[in-house]
């Protein structure tokens, strides 16, 4: 998988070797011996589960309503409630275009909205999954006003979709509060919009 | 990796096979095949990133500061400030009481505070770090009113914790605002608690 300069070695950190021990079409598992900044005499070694970059939208109307999509994720043996996301499939996941068109594309796909024509893609900056294993991390966007789009949803059984309504805020706010609303990244986002004042 | 009650097959989910691709002392990987709750007839396939349950803790002084640590994330190459977390080793991590040790017992080591004689360990429910592709969630609790312990810290090099502060409430925000917190754990918690107005 192509890394994201996100998680390239920067001040500090050197790999030495990445060894890879399993590897399919969604995880790559590798062994990693590293220097760190606090460790730069004796490297290291740390297992490390590769994803692809993701991105994930809160989608906002006009209205102040966001837009959710219920979805079965077979890990968690959950049906649960989440802002659209997916992710960046385009080899060349390291440019902030590409990126923001992955947002819109998962961002209409998922729910048949899309941004209108007054809309904004406001960039929100990136959570990481769970630095202690993955290397994931997921590019967090507020699409300020969307529409219904003419092409609606496009998304195959596989993906487990199931639903997709619109929330007012306050209905949102009493899901994260009473642990409905489970998924970290979409939580991830609510905190990024809370600290913003956009709550 | 024993199950948490969390993960396990509930109405609408059964597990047919789980195939063990990858395993060492930190992830295991399986291939799945699984009847969910809208796909009875034809079970989906999938490969999941198996972790242990883990803990995560919001530490609140008296005065209103927010306990941070401050570690070396090798996974994603990045020395960043995140609330104090960490694994529940033992086997009975499905007993309440055993998570809320896990928890404390990681509050002491990576901060060197615990509670106060009054203080209290508020539930604020759980996480999941990435539920498309791993079964990993994060209980996650506010430890409301901590002091300094005795014992202080303890903690090994291969941890990576270089630092430890306290924020007062308006440099978290910032700070979560700006983008330089960026784990979802502890975006997830911050989210959790501005929902319940605890912020």
């Amino acid at each position: 998988m192509k890394k994201s300069p996100l998680i390239a070695d920067k001040e500090g950190w050197r790999t030495v070797r990445e060894e890879s021990k399993y590897k399919d079409k969604y995880v790559e598992v590798t062994l990693d011996e590293v220097f760190t900044p606090t460790r730069p005499d004796k490297p290291a070694h740390w297992t490390v589960v590769h994803r692809k970059t993701a991105v994930i939208v809160a989608p906002l109307t006009a209205a102040g309503e966001l837009i959710l999509v219920r979805q079965e994720r077979i890990p968690a043996r959950l049906h649960q409630w989440e802002f659209p996301a997916g992710q960046v499939d385009e080899e060349d996941s390291t440019d902030e275009a590409v990126v923001r068109a992955a947002a819109l594309r998962e961002l209409r796909e998922e729910t048949g909205y899309e941004l209108a024509a007054d809309g904004e893609l406001i960039n929100l900056g990136v959570s990481f999954s769970s630095p202690g294993f993955t290397d994931e991390h997921c590019h967090m966007y507020l699409a300020k006003g969307v529409v219904h789009s003419k092409e609606g949803t496009a998304y195959d059984d596989g993906e487990g979709i199931t639903d997709c309504r619109a929330f007012t805020r306050g209905e949102f706010r009493r899901m994260v509060a009473e642990g409905e609303l489970n998924d970290a990244h979409t939580l991830s986002l609510y905190a990024r919009m809370c600290a913003r004042g956009i709550e």
